[in-house]
């Protein structure tokens, strides 16, 4: 069809109205994930944006912050489609989303520090483990089973937000996150200061729940290696002990979140 | 532009032409889910795709496919935007997809004539746990720690195939699945035949590691509720105990496959 010219000036010059869009991106998304922080006084809070459908839910949390006396933004209403357009797609979302600062950073020195002050450390080392579900499942795990920090390689490390916090529940608030440049080096610092080393290997000598019945020092650190792979050779060869789990069969490999949690429960609770 | 009309009528007529479609959609695809899937004599096979770039890696699966004497179809070659829109968006397919006839269906009466030929028998049930995602890895989980069979609900559950056979790595090929109409009724047939039911909940009175440590039955059913929700009341009031896992802290529930991998290494392992 031809358009008068007239008109195709006029179309020209109008531009179509642009939606106001948020002034910060939202960097944690779902009911848990979003929970957390916000109670987190370690968190600075730019945004909160809730759908309608999801304004309710959340009156109790606006008020707890309140008694809290954390500082936090009001509460930015919007609509679930206009949510989705400054979110990641497919982010499921819940209709709750937030525009945080990141957390304070860790590092091992921090981690050996904290030991000092109490009975008992354990701690997880991810050599190669990228995959956000999986990390954000492992962070989530780790802090249920009262693990004490989590290290990682700063280089190709996952971001602690979005589909990983999701994916952990609103354990990224509670369970310190180590970034290295050099896990080798981390774990030299670790056993300099007494932590012994485990790691969790298919080819390992003994089962961990054997490992476990024994007497194992007070420090520990745990190596999960990514599927495949496994633990790189390096940090293999300064591992105290390789472990395995009582897996068989055909299929004798797990997932990293699920061999994670079942080498957390054996070391947590001793077998 | 203004097409000229007798240039408009041509291109009515002439139809751009088609890709030739595969005949077979996929209904697996990855690495391990295909090659298991490949080597199962009890599935039927109609197509195997392979891109270009991964003929070479399964050269000995065609090799091991023909030792053991099973029918398999010749392998289609295709590049990768072609495999690509026969897979559902997104799929993480490794350059493998494979068409094949389902499973052959177990039932609650399977598991129980198979349960007279063991020595001991766990299974696992599944309450309302429906997404792809955890069901393949529970699947995986519960093949690696030598569980006899996992039944679930007919009604909203998932299809064996697609992303959870991924998931499961090809497991699905190994472990048993039942789907039954009726899980509370499933659950009255396995107590008649000895069946000691065991829940996984939160409240439960006792942890798993201590039910695992006393002499439980040599026929045990774990059942698994989704998270949130957790097991429906009419399944838990059929439950002989109710146990849950030693996790504790601000973040105390695990995703609902790293629970269940520690669920099956706490009873598989004895501890």
């Amino acid at each position: 069809m031809l358009v008068p010219m007239q008109k195709r000036v006029k179309n020209h010059h109008q531009k179509s109205p642009k939606p106001s869009a948020p002034k910060h991106a939202p960097t944690l998304y779902g009911a848990h994930a979003v929970r957390e922080a916000w109670l987190n006084p370690a968190r600075d809070v730019q945004a909160l944006y809730l759908t309608p459908q999801s304004v309710r839910g959340f009156e109790a949390l606006l008020q707890e912050a309140q008694a809290r006396e954390l500082k936090r933004p009001s509460v930015t209403v919007i609509e679930k489609e206009a949510l989705e357009r400054i979110l990641p797609k497919g982010a499921v979302h819940q209709g709750i989303a937030l525009c945080a600062s990141g957390l304070p950073e860790s590092d091992v020195q921090d981690f050996i520090i904290q030991a000092h002050g109490r009975p008992r450390t354990v701690l997880a080392m991810l050599d190669q483990v990228t995959d956000p579900h999986n990390v954000g499942a492992i962070l989530r795990s780790a802090s249920a089973f009262g693990l004490h920090g989590v290290l990682m390689q700063k280089k190709h490390a996952p971001l602690l937000e979005g589909v990983l916090a999701k994916t952990a529940c609103g354990a990224v608030e509670h369970i310190p996150v180590a970034q290295e440049t050099n896990l080798s080096r981390a774990i030299e610092n670790l056993k300099d200061e007494g932590f012994y080393v485990i790691g969790l290997d298919e080819r390992g000598e003994q089962t961990i729940g054997k490992a476990a019945s024994g007497s194992l020092p007070d420090r520990i650190v745990l190596v999960l290696g990514a599927e495949g792979g496994g633990i790189r050779r390096l940090i293999q060869e300064n591992c105290d002990v390789l472990v395995r789990l009582p897996t068989g069969g055909a299929i004798a490999s797990l997932n990293v979140s699920n061999a994670a949690a079942v080498a957390f429960y054996a070391l947590a609770a001793g077998g």
